[in-house]
């Protein structure tokens, strides 16, 4: 038989920079970005594209530089989480080598003024009079435009493995990663998202998800394949969602479980009709079932998936089965609160034994550590061969740090990440099991279980949550729910819960004052 | 930086193979396929795949032999055309080295039963008594299943470049290539086409199109992504076809212009209410704006789409600009008809000067070469090197045959195969334009033009078409619709055209009926 391997005509690189050309091409005239009053169309949104790519190369961004940019000039893309602290931006921009930086106004005090390295550009807000100008003497985002060629040749990667997108991740600890992403990885979770989400053609797509949070989950590039209009808010706040809902006719948008919350929980004055059927899309930790069923019961389609920095988006979703439409409210949610099946484009999900790699029973209890092969896999961590090698092992899975179990039906369940798992007596606690059960009181707002050291037990319960009278309710509430090992010894009521920028808790911090409960007052809290 | 390239986790080769194990698991009990009362889930086919790569594999199908199989067992599919000649199968058998057929009890006799090299295991249709048994000694489909396992694991390619599917193409020539396409081409076409439809989850899709035009445009495997239903017909006939719709509440389906023509022509009394939005993705032939206007008027939604048994599948569809929908129905079949803009995981389709491979101007009439490049491209023609490097170029694009304009819009319009333009007194006449204009008139079926040998022009237009009345009503309705020397100087009715078994007419036939005339009775001929 003849070899007949890659040819020229096959073997180009898989890169999603033509969907933008091709949005220009198919969807020319169609609102692309909307932002109070301005709109941009996808033709205009190509050409400001190739103007900044232009004028990056101009100023000597210059192709495999490691780098903030954008990857239409050769850079690479790095969007830093705008709610970080200065120090933190500090390092970011530091161990990334950044070369340049663009920052909004607002986040102006992010960038340290003594830092040598990057220089800035200012992208200045039309529609906020009250946040700070630039400086006279800044280059501001649109004087960069005004310097580049709207009709210049975008820079093609030279093959789909070369890097095109830098995001840090911190997760629930505190140590960041550099998680790199090249052109393959991102053009496969781009179309795979899609496919997965059945989005439809032209849809108006809510921005609620962070861009800085795994690139939006892909989404900036898979509204530009589907010619969806981009709807932008400078503050995600419950008001300002259900009035773009409405104004817009918003079909489509993403976020945390938080925010799902933050829609069912809304006062009634902000509320609004929704126009027609609205899709959330909603991962990033596991959503208990009361808010996924609060969610729908006020007209929101939820779809629930669960992915990671590491693959550039969702790996798995909830693929609803029509049978369990005939099932108890309760029932559906608890069912979609999984994290499902992998999703078409992702080879492969299991859940593995730690010690020895093998798969565990599928049978919804043995827990495990959640592993993922497949085109979305990041190439590694920036500059970190040592916690690549960690997570990428020789066994050709990458290792998520996610405890979960496996059910008879083949849907993953995530149970934990591997460090909040509560050991007890010698028993493994699932710390989302537990909220789970917190969740589905109608007074608890949000909650999070975690260890507390125990000289006895070797670990204990602390469950942190938002005020309302005293706790002995909590504890008869899970009793009713749960095994006793289970149920939380201490309860610590709070008016608001440390939270990362994506909605994330902190639990790193919940347990550092659970830490210096145990030392200092544990007779105290114990009694609580 | 650090050099990071493929790993073992994010290198896994790209193989829509394991759609199906997902689809077994995310719709296990959705029914997969339905042919008459026989229904099976995705969970069964599954098994019953499984079933089929382990006997394969057990009867010494191997991986990496070119022979027909499937794809799960490691060996590659060749869908051959049921309408050939027997003595074009045998070529075929031969060409690919076949070992084993799969055959359908009304095919038997295009088995020439003295070809020694395939075994053959007969198919049998439990709903067609009237259908030829297998003779009793005959491996039956079914007992092949039987021998095996259930529980077997599939057979992973090796690399994504490793050929899945073999097609052979014969286009509007007679001369048959072998088109291989690796697990890497079809992936992408798949996940392709299901993005660029837009298909939702749970389709019912009905089987006008054959599985051995192209592999069924991708959708075997791209209707096990999204978990819909494969609704089988053995005729596609015009009742059976409205009568399934109906049935079934098919929502999608696939055909040359040829089904678009059925469907609107059918008698009133095989026609039946749709039950709902049925949608149409024709191709194949670039589809007469008249006919997609009667389509659509009977209520289906017809897209259009480009594509070649080279490209595995539809390389580009026309877009659709809501902007269109006010225009006049005639207008918007027109834009309509074009062939459109690339699909998403296509990386590009550009209309090219033959001789110095320049692309033509976007004035929507300089005609050049359709040339295509992505990921979706043959690996090349099996055993045929000299016809490969003519297709594939060094320039890094394949050259489709096809001839096209580019509208100023950026949508491509094919005007011709090369081989079926007309050159008429140093004139180039488009057949497909001319034919445009035939199928314009209400009494018209189905026209097809093609040149006539001519001493003083060199060249002549031929027109063949089904019978009614008279023909200088076809060259008056002409002359007010074209240039003179557009106008076809012949006009020949006929009842039936010849076609390929998926729908194309054959020109070449038309082309030695016309040289036959040309050389016997041209002086008849003209004054028809």
């Amino acid at each position: 038989m003849t070899k007949l391997g890659p040819n020229p005509a096959n073997s180009c690189p898989l890169t999603l920079l033509r969907f933008l050309e091709r949005a220009a091409t198919a969807y020319r005239d169609c609102p692309s970005v909307v932002y109070h009053d301005t709109v941009y169309t996808w033709s205009q949104t190509f050409r400001r594209c190739l103007r900044l790519a232009s004028a990056l190369v101009s100023i000597g961004i210059a192709r495999r530089d490691m780098q903030f940019g954008v990857p239409m000039s050769g850079a690479i893309l790095n969007n830093i989480n705008t709610r970080l602290e200065a120090r933190t931006v500090s390092v970011l921009l530091h161990h990334s080598g950044s070369k340049l930086v663009f920052v909004d106004p607002p986040s102006l005090q992010l960038l340290p003024p003594e830092h040598p390295a990057p220089r800035v550009v200012i992208a200045e807000d039309p529609h906020e009079k009250e946040l700070l100008p630039a400086p006279a003497t800044a280059l501001t985002y649109e004087g960069l435009l005004e310097k580049g060629d709207p009709d210049s040749a975008w820079v093609r990667p030279a093959n789909e493995w070369e890097p095109m997108i830098l995001n840090y991740t911190f997760g629930t600890t505190s140590a960041p990663k550099g998680v790199l992403h090249c052109h393959r990885g991102i053009f496969l979770i781009t179309l795979d998202s899609l496919v997965d989400w059945a989005m439809p053609a032209r849809p108006t797509y809510l921005w609620t998800l962070p861009m800085f949070h795994v690139n939006g989950w892909s989404f900036p590039w898979g509204v530009a394949v589907v010619g969806g209009t981009n709807v932008c808010l400078r503050r995600v706040g419950v008001a300002d969602v259900y009035a773009a809902i409405s104004r817009h006719g918003v079909t489509h948008l993403c976020g945390a479980p938080v925010v799902l919350n933050m829609l069912a929980n809304a006062p009634e004055a902000v509320r609004k009709t929704l126009p027609g059927k609205v899709e959330i899309l909603t991962g990033g930790a596991p959503p208990p079932a009361a808010v996924l069923h609060r969610t729908e019961a006020i007209g929101f389609k939820v779809r629930h998936g669960y992915g990671l920095c590491e693959t550039a988006g969702l790996a798995t979703s909830c693929v609803w089965n029509a049978e369990w439409d005939k099932l108890p409210a309760s029932e559906r949610a608890r069912l979609k609160a999984r994290q499902g099946v992998c999703t078409p484009a992702t080879a492969e999900v299991d859940v593995v034994d730690g010690e020895r790699g093998r798969s565990v029973p599928r049978d919804g209890s043995t827990v495990g550590e959640v592993v993922i092969r497949g085109g979305c896999v990041m190439q590694g961590y920036f500059n970190d061969k040592a916690a690549t090698r960690a997570a990428i092992r020789r066994d050709g899975w990458f290792y998520t740090g996610d405890v979960g179990v496996m059910h008879p039906d083949g849907y993953l369940e995530i149970r934990d990440r591997s460090k909040d798992v509560i050991i007890s007596g010698g028993e493994n606690i699932s710390s989302v099991e537990v909220e789970s059960v917190l969740y589905g009181h109608p007074a608890v707002n949000e909650a999070a279980v975690v260890a507390r050291p125990d000289e006895f037990w070797g670990g204990d319960a602390l469950r942190v949550r938002e005020p309302q009278g005293g706790h002995s309710w909590v504890v008869a509430w899970c009793r009713e729910r749960m095994p006793r090992y289970m149920v939380p010894k201490t309860v610590v009521f709070r008016d608001e819960l440390p939270k990362t920028s994506t909605g994330k808790i902190q639990k790193y911090v919940l347990r550092n004052i659970a830490k210096e409960m145990g030392a200092s007052s544990r007779g105290v809290s114990s009694k609580m």
